[in-house]
């Protein structure tokens, strides 16, 4: 008898989905490749000794294919021809559904830890949702950035500070005006937000020197991840101009652990929100399959209480990864396998009953600046967020008649003090 | 009869350097661990190989020293606690100086094949120079930034596109405005500047989530290198507001190849330029000590004819590079072994008899964006970099008298047309 899974009707891991990571036990803490279905992960490692992999179909030698199922992180998987990574995970999803994988390869997701799923060679954040960019215009002069409807806007991030879920994130110290005048202090940031934003890691490399073509963007991405870009915004309002988010964004960026191929994402490929007119680099030849419908909620735990902050979809980005990814390589600056790309803060126009913008995908456009704090029951104001404050980001794909196909998973992190103990898992 | 090196006066790599670099040969081009002198590279791994190492005075364990210096990079060696890497550089000395040296570690520089000595998780650039800044306010907004005199500025760079010299870079494609309107294009890149700079290694990490203090850098700091922060003035203006440079900076940045070690520059730290009052976490204790004095100088090598452009010193710089790397680690974004840090372009005030500014770290400045152009001799006119054009950048320590006493050997970068043939030397 093999391994037999059970899906529960709410579980982000089903047969449609198939994603991607790292784990360790407590057995054995070396990491190691993994996929999850329901309340499994599957150890790919142990599949990949047990002869699994012997026959699949594969564009490569065989025993390289063998070999990156055992590896510490998923950057050689990825850089495999799409073909082969298809034909791995078609073959997985058939012997779920024959129970014919060994049971000693199902481990039970509430024991794994999980890791980084990639060594990051490189990490970038996009800012190309217009209604995020007008919604934070105060933060930036006042008016849209003249060059925002030109090509995705994004800046070199820090891959030193990405950190997958469940992570605690200390609350930094930095320089920031005083509250009133032009004189600058140092000390620990007191208005952290979180960002609502999705990641998607690079498969196929684009050599330093050469670019690419949008058109063929898909075959670079090797699939998705939730992204919580942390932000203090103090220090951003300080140190921004005119060099850009620095210290602001590095003391923290969680990334769900789990990657949704392209595979499992292709059912859900879809128009953006936003027609546009771009510059030759960025134009594409198929606008309905030129993003992707992927639901987005963000929710606050606090004192023992959920609050819903906001809700969101990938779609409603005006640039799309696609062209994000693209204008990143044009320039020659190369990109390498495990690259991770935030897409940026998601947030869309949607009004709620009460004539509120419910779509905003961080504290500084919901609350406005903290200056008109969100209210929930039981006389509950937030503003930004407290030491103690856990954010989950989550996300899925439905079908046509609003069941979820698959999930990303939690994105989940806690807010802790500056001298809080921390202890995160990092790939180095 | 051992290796006894001939060092030629004019040598960057006299006894008083031995920097530590990455080679190949024609003969074994698997990378490995090398330092220089004179004309010659010297094989650490062949040294390691032949047991010279085994009884170096080391702080962990021998084996770990040995095991190091085979390695295909120095990140490894560079997290060796200083002492280790201290013993190792006086043996290196002694044996040189005595000719103990296996003759067969001996390579010749002209022979070998320079490779990034570090492998770099993270690239980071500052831009603390007063005089560059003050000489840039016209592409910054028309002033020095408020937060200027805060804490050293900075922007997360792009280590793929780090490129040890001798390098080839292309121009690249980019998106910038059309002249004389605010229409933008997509297409070669006409504004192509060098910026002249230094860079740093770090060795010992500061983990994610702490903070180091200002006293304990020069720890943290393996050595420095000269680097070459190529920039893309058209792409860069339409491009930095509100996120600060990005693809106007990552096709190229070139490195000179040899790291200069700390201990080698110790004879070389003086007080910098600018006295300042800093905010708390960048108050230093020994103020003529806070900085190094290294001369610096560009040339421009253009249709078989060499100009001097510019001459500098580190010692300008309004924020050391102690401070720059305390204010990095500051919001806890953790710091790691091979980080690689930019000074930003060090510009100074000196005026020359004919009463023009002489050290201005980039054509931006030297020539004011390309509206008054340099002039040299048989009428060239330099205004922004042509194909073809090569930047060799240059630095040495002197003594009392004058005299160099040690050298970082050539930072040199060729620009070549979008479409040339290139073919550079990375890690990855």
């Amino acid at each position: 008898m093999g391994f037999k899974p059970v899906v529960p009707e709410s579980s982000p891991f089903t047969l449609q989905n198939i994603p991607f990571g790292v784990v360790s036990t407590q057995q054995d803490p070396s990491p190691r490749c993994a996929t999850a279905i329901g309340e499994h992960a599957v150890d790919l490692r142990t599949l990949s000794k047990a002869g699994f992999f012997n026959d699949t179909e594969v564009t490569e030698a065989l025993s390289q294919l063998i070999e990156t199922l055992r590896q510490a992180n998923l950057n050689v998987f990825a850089a495999l021809p799409s073909k082969t990574r298809t034909a791995v995970r078609e073959q997985l999803i058939s012997a779920l559904k024959d129970g014919s994988l060994p049971e000693e390869s199902a481990l039970k997701l509430s024991e794994v830890q999980s890791h980084l799923p990639v060594n990051i060679p490189d990490y970038t954040d996009f800012f190309c949702s217009l209604e995020h960019c007008q919604n934070c215009a105060p933060m930036s002069g006042g008016k849209i950035p003249e060059n925002f409807f030109n090509s995705p806007s994004a800046y070199n991030g820090r891959a030193s500070s990405v950190i997958p879920s469940p992570s605690l994130v200390r609350r930094p110290r930095g320089v920031y005006w005083k509250p009133g005048n032009k004189e600058a202090e140092y000390g620990v940031s007191k208005l952290v937000d979180f960002e609502l934003e999705m990641g998607y890691v690079v498969s196929k490399p684009v050599p330093y020197g050469e670019t690419m073509k949008v058109d063929d963007a898909p075959e670079h991405i090797f699939g998705f991840v939730l992204l919580n870009d942390w932000s203090s915004r103090d220090i951003q309002i300080h140190e921004m101009p005119p060099l850009g988010p620095f210290n602001s964004k590095s003391f923290g960026t969680t990334i769900s652990p789990w990657i949704i191929t392209l595979d499992a994402l292709d059912a859900f490929r879809t128009a953006p929100k936003h027609k546009t007119n771009p510059l030759e680099h960025l134009r594409f030849a198929d606008f309905n399959r030129g993003t992707f419908d992927i639901k987005l909620a963000v929710h606050l735990e606090r004192d023992g209480q959920r609050h819903k902050l906001c809700t969101s979809n990938l779609s409603y980005l005006y640039w799309t990864p696609f062209q994000q990814l693209t204008h990143h390589a044009s320039a020659n600056c190369g990109i390498r396998t495990g690259d991770t790309m935030g897409t940026g803060t998601i947030s869309g126009d949607g009004v709620g009953e009460d004539g509120k913008k419910y779509e905003l995908g961080c504290l500084f456009e919901a609350t406005q600046h903290a200056t008109k704090p969100l209210k929930f029951e039981g006389g509950v104001e937030v503003g930004y967020l407290r030491d103690g404050d856990s954010v989950v980001l989550s996300a899925w794909c439905e079908d046509a008649s609003g069941n979820q196909v698959l999930g990303f998973g939690e994105c989940r992190g806690q807010l802790v003090g500056p001298n809080a103990p921390i202890k995160n898992v990092t790939n180095y």
